[in-house]
């Protein structure tokens, strides 16, 4: 049967980045019809029970400032929040939580339920329609054809996917979901560039049987005990409030008996008798990997982290595991507090098929089939908050194409690697390709230090706002932080100071030392050791700003006033631009000077192995690839920017 | 790899049987292990969000009163509920809710997951350990081999599961479910006896599409609006304060032009072209079996029931089907209300093993395999009401006999037909077979004036508590009710009233005319037209008991106080027991006059199509099989005590 309504984008998949693809293309105002497996698990996180983290925590900001749901889901479902690195600079810090899971969940299939413009319909998709060069369509499991002007496909680690527990295997999409075998052979057919990769995950135990006595407990911040009174929010347009009751987290360590019970299970791991085809992730390594590949640690922290608020269930992080489950069970028990733990789900590893992302136009869209757009897992990439920022870049294309009325002007929207994350990650997929499960880190974006958390409104809202992305509240509530900001360092930079009306002890007091001519508090803002609030002290508080002296409330630090984090936010944007002004205009410089030396030569007896300033990944690449151009070395899959600035800091000292 | 610790009681399948069965088990002291798919779909509602109703409501207080789950967790879940039947006798007066299925699940995880003695672990099983003729552990699909003393297996529509929609099918357990493949395979080598049957369920609507103003509303008793304003709890220890905001379910029409559809898709109906080989259930016929059945008919009622309070799907009761999707989508919009309902999931009927419960003994345990108990589905029945219980029935029966300590003294526990509706339909199941899914219904119980709903709790918390299977707040909560009852009885029975000690005019005014000797109130309690509140009004309340007189607050009847509730419930039971012990007597002769009977000669002639008494069912099944006798005739799977007793009184009168 063909469906009688057309619809102008279809997406397969409701995981994160079918969800993101499918509430992008709907808030653009297209007719959007989401087909996945099972209404039920819509936004299921498959494996950690957390969003965030360095490099990633950037992508859901970024995702959430064009109007996204990852970021607000988390606000609804997040059990525990921190601000990762808050110690070092404003560039690498990043926002990681714990979700409850069924929150979470929750919290994301509400959205899709409400979204108009968009239609959910439950059943997997067995065949897309393709007339000559185009897809116009997909036909489910019973054979209904839906029609669309695009289809987005997000159907994550299910192509063909594979389970494996030891030297068991089976087909399953992921532990309890069926796979999707007829669709891969289908896009087999259509000649897609395919190959395997694997990912894994560790058992999960019952924390009744847990003594948590004997483990270290890791609150989080705005928790008591937590590195930080602040209890941080994920959306920009989130609210603490938001937050259900917060947990701790736990941590253990694996030890030496733990090593040698792994070791022991090597003969009959899946990854190392060769089971298993597909190549798994470097920065999610299998706990098997770890003790292989860094056979002198007698020692790696593990992390319990809760599943959620109404359920037992702990996430072991750090032991994601393929071996067979006797050594799973005995490798658990050996270690701090877990002695008596119960495992409720084995670990595994699972194969599945993904496609070469060097086949996508810079859009998503695959060069062989015209209106066929990939996102997320498929293309090579791990991790939740990687989906769902490829699932929004995909769906807007796709809405796009499809002719969504936007004041948006071009035909398809790619941010540049100085303008987002996400422009990063698009870039870095469609021009290098993967040979592993792809991820996101901060080294891999050159303008690092201007791509940050904290600024990802200000990079993207506009943008979203034109592309239909952004409502209104969020557009107001963003204009008027906009403006503030904006006001805020004019105000400063038209206050001037001078010899004449600052006395000596109050500028020793503030700014270490008596200036010597006149500065706006503007160019003060700029020394490393002067912060706002100093400066505002300045004299009895006389350059205060009459609309951000707001005092936040000490009795309840966690839940400040609106008011009050509206200052606090607009605040940390004017000192953060005022300070990394100068540092950003120089990581500028260094990019161009890097793009210069695109045709250097690499000397051919370069021992690539003994450039210690290199990760031992990056040495690893460069000796195998061997490339001959410094141009050549940074699109090599696995060497990132911040390693070419390494190697010609060497080549330079060595000549 | 053999799983290091060994337990007593292995369930397999986490629904409505498996759950009880493991809930169970582990109550009285039995290491019990529950495997399932997946423990994201424990306690999952395959098919209606309902809980409860005529003969099924019976079912679930009977294994709430043995401590079960399903009554508690709908008390939690329940965003509807009606007491059917309120204006007719209490023995077919039923409770009936609607459960928010997230709640629900929500509601029976938590009680699994903090169940002593229970542990739970995630996957599929592919195989049983059997050595000898018994049983004696599970095999997981990864080769984790559990061992036990005994076994439940409770896999409801999994076994070699197949799903039709239209022509088109596929292998599932439930729509979005794998299917149970292997251990299918697996139990027709070890030669249990094996059939198909199936089952269906309607398509799934977006209540954003549903014009309600076209609809009747159905609100709820103790909403406003309801049939009762005051608001059922189905749990003996449930409080009104857990229910959840409640819903009102919609009713609309199918009607001549639905009809039309409907029957324009025969051609490609899978049941009508034979395609689906097995049988479905009479009783929860699909929409083209009641259009093709009852073919005078011109419209059909349709219950709109919202499936939760954060979802917007809407479970269109009245249109289970299997016909191809065209056709589910033109049947739902010729209806009112439904003209433009937008589809969320299709429609299908999914095709299953079950195994003939005559090669069960009377617990459940198979005839095989020795401690191999099966429950649920699996036997042959439909709907979660039987699957609880049969689940409950068979967990307390693979505890008994892997040693369980309580103070039941027999090897086995098989309560009595006269006992219980689980009774019922244990002695049904295994000495009538099954030939269709069999359902539970008042008219099945020949003792059916003693099997009430209000006295579930009377009739098996005691077996409960010996079993093991009662906590002590129920065991105390209960026995103060059991000795308020007796207590108030005896007082009733004590207080004499005589034509001396009681004016005329009271009398006339509340038992209709004046006494003409001595009565006790307990005696007077027995007339149809005098109940307990009149009896306590005589003389100014001289009668009144001073436990039990309890004003409940005009305010809020719907939530009224504790002692309020318990003095009613108290009221309720001795007013009931005193009215109906004398039919309850007569019903007692009349199944011995029945069993009597059991050689009675069926006259050769009779044409049964012609006895207009007996249901079209039931004079359809015995004019196929032309039992000889009385006694055969009521072992014949569909013929139930009540149809029985209408051919007696038939012959009689033809004699
Ligand atoms: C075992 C395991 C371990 C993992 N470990 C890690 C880890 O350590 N670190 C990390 O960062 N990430 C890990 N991940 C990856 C993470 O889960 C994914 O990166 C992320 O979920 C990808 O999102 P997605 O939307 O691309 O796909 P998914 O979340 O997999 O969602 C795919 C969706 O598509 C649907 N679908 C698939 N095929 C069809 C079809 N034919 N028709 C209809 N619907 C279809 C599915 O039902 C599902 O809704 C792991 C995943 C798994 C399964
Ligand atoms: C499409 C459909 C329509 C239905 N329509 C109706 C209706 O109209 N009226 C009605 O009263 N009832 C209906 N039902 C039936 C109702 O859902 C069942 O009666 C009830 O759920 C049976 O409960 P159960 O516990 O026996 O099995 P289920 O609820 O089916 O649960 C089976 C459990 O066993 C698990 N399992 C199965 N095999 C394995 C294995 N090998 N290893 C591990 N775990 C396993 C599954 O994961 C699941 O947890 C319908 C069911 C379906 C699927």
């Amino acid at each position: 049967m063909l469906y009688p309504q057309h619809f102008d984008v279809i997406v397969v998949g409701g995981g994160h980045a079918g969800t993101e693809a499918a509430l992008a293309a709907a808030r653009m105002g297209c007719k959007t019809l989401l087909l996945s497996h099972n209404i039920e698990t819509l936004g299921q996180m498959s494996c950690n029970p957390s969003i965030g983290g360095i490099g990633k925590g950037h992508l859901v900001k970024e995702v959430d400032a064009l109007g996204g749901a990852m970021a607000a889901a988390t606000d609804e479902g997040g059990i525990q929040f921190r601000i990762l690195n808050s110690s070092k600079g404003p560039a690498v810090r990043a926002t990681r939580a714990q979700a409850d899971r069924l929150l979470y969940k929750a919290a994301i299939r509400r959205r899709l339920e409400n979204q108009p413009n968009l239609w959910l319909f439950q059943q997997a998709v067995d065949d897309l329609m393709v007339e000559g060069d185009r897809v116009v369509g997909a036909v489910t499991q019973a054979g209904i054809k839906f029609r669309a002007k695009t289809v987005v496909l997000t159907a994550g680690t299910f192509l063909d996917g594979k389970i494996h527990v030891g030297l068991n295997n089976y087909a399953a999409g992921r532990a309890g979901d069926p796979p999707a075998v007829r669709l891969s052979a289908r896009l087999k057919e259509l000649k897609l560039p395919q190959g395997r990769l694997k990912t894994g995950t560790p058992p999960r135990l019952d924390g009744r049987s847990i003594d948590f006595s004997k483990c270290g407990e890791q609150p989080g911040d705005g928790m008591p005990g937590g590195m930080s009174p602040v209890m941080p929010v994920f959306s920009f347009m989130g609210r603490v409030e938001q937050h259900p009751p917060q947990m701790s987290c736990w941590t253990t360590h694996t030890n030496e008996r733990t090593h040698e019970i792994i070791r022991s299970g090597f003969d009959r791991s899946p990854m190392f008798t060769g089971k298993i085809e597909g190549v798994g992730p470097r920065y999610c390594p299998s706990v098997e990997d770890k003790i292989n590949r860094f056979a002198d640690k007698d020692s790696h922290q593990i992390f319990l982290e809760p599943e959620g608020l109404t359920t037992n269930e702990y996430y072991p992080n750090g032991i994601s595991t393929s071996l067979p489950f006797d050594i799973q069970y005995a490798l658990v028990r050996s270690m701090a507090g877990l002695e008596n733990a119960h495992i409720l789900r084995p670990g595994y590893a699972i194969e599945y098929d993904y496609f070469d992302p060097q086949q996508l136009k810079s859009s998503f869209e695959t060069r062989a089939i015209g209106g066929l757009f990939f996102a997320g897992q498929i293309n090579g990439t791990t991790g939740y908050e990687e989906a769902a920022a490829q699932g929004l870049f995909a769906g807007v294309n796709a809405a796009l194409q499809a002719g969504a009325q936007t004041s948006w002007q071009q035909e398809t929207w790619v941010p540049g690697r100085d303008e987002a994350y996400l422009g990063v990650l698009v870039d870095d997929l469609i021009t290098k390709g993967v040979t592993e499960p792809y991820r996101m880190f901060t080294s891999r974006a050159e303008f690092r230090l201007q791509l940050r958390e904290d600024n990802a409104d200000m990079r993207l809202t506009e943008t979203g706002r034109r592309l239909g992305l952004v409502d209104d509240a969020r557009w107001e509530a963003f204009s008027r932080k906009r403006e503030a900001v904006s006001r805020e360092t004019e105000r400063l930079r038209s206050l001037w100071v001078s010899p004449k009306n600052l006395t000596a002890t109050e500028s020793e007091r503030v700014l270490g030392k008596s200036i010597e001519h006149e500065y706006s508090l503007a160019d003060l803002l700029r020394r490393p050791d002067v912060n706002y609030a100093n400066l505002m002290s300045l004299e009895g508080g006389k350059y205060a700003s009459a609309e951000l002296n707001i005092p936040v409330s000490r009795e309840t630090p966690a839940v400040p006033l609106p008011e009050a984090v509206f200052a606090a936010v607009v605040i940390e944007q004017v000192e953060i631009v005022a300070k990394y002004a100068g540092y950003i205009d120089r990581q500028i410089e260094e990019v161009g000077r890097a793009a210069h030396y695109e045709n250097l030569k690499l000397p051919l007896e370069l021992d690539y192995l003994q450039v210690s300033a290199l990760s031992f990944e990056a040495r690893q690449k460069l000796s195998k690839h061997r490339p001959e151009t410094l141009g050549q070395a940074s699109r090599l899959s696995g060497i990132t920017p911040a390693a070419i600035s390494l190697l010609l800091v060497h080549l330079k000292k060595s000549n």
